[in-house]
């Protein structure tokens, strides 16, 4: 999760939105990556997505655990139930409600570590980017 | 849907998957993309997704309809329904069966033209492709 919170932090540094993931498995890291809607002009890319992107076509993700500094959505919560991504672990969900439910009803397991570093980061930028956040969230 | 036909047929041409689709609002074609995963060994690249991603950030997609040649996936799935894309339009089903209660569920109506066009050329893709097709669909 560390990786994943440095990532948001770089991120943040770009004028982006800082939410951060990686992608690993047997406690090696596949791909890190951080939300690039703002950098990219790409809508999809969520700091889950951008991860995924990273690491390339896989032959599967058995035994993969995709960290996020934030609960994902249900775009990136889909993309885990497509691609069979087992285990999801989370920095917070207090400022995101996100797709926790829909993950767990498609067998993914889900762990919400709650840490007030990933909440304080979050709860900064869209005090200050209100609009920003809304539109990454299809809120707008 | 034409036009989806037409860019998954463009898919196939450049040795991809070939899926194709359209974002439009009031009648106007806002964006067109095709599955490019194999083209840019890019897993997240369906064919929903390179056309959501090809219309750039959007404050919203209000009145949108989002025509697929397939019924969309769960990351796709996910996608319309985190952007609250209120429509979609699938050529589909029978190759694929996709997320169509997923996106019911969360008050996204799908139309499913059933078009033997879309059907036949997945029919024939996922004969001479079954490995690909697999991974596409995180089955492999």
């Amino acid at each position: 999760m560390q990786v994943a919170i440095e990532e948001a932090k770089k991120g943040l540094e770009e004028g982006g939105i800082p939410i951060g993931a990686v992608l690993a498995r047997d406690g090696k890291l596949l791909s890190k990556g951080h939300n690039m809607r703002v950098q990219e002009n790409n809508p999809l890319l969520h700091a889950e997505m951008t991860c995924i992107r990273n690491a390339g076509l896989m032959k599967n993700y058995k035994d993969t655990i995709l960290y996020s500094t934030l609960m994902p959505c249900f775009m990136c919560a889909g993309a885990v139930v497509e691609f069979k991504i087992p285990t999801v672990i989370a920095g917070e969900s207090k400022t995101f409600k996100g797709a926790k439910k829909f993950l767990q009803r498609n067998n993914v397991k889900v762990i919400n570590l709650n840490l007030s570093e990933c909440r304080q980061m979050m709860e900064s930028f869209i005090e200050k980017n209100p609009l920003l956040w809304k539109e990454d969230i299809g809120e707008l």
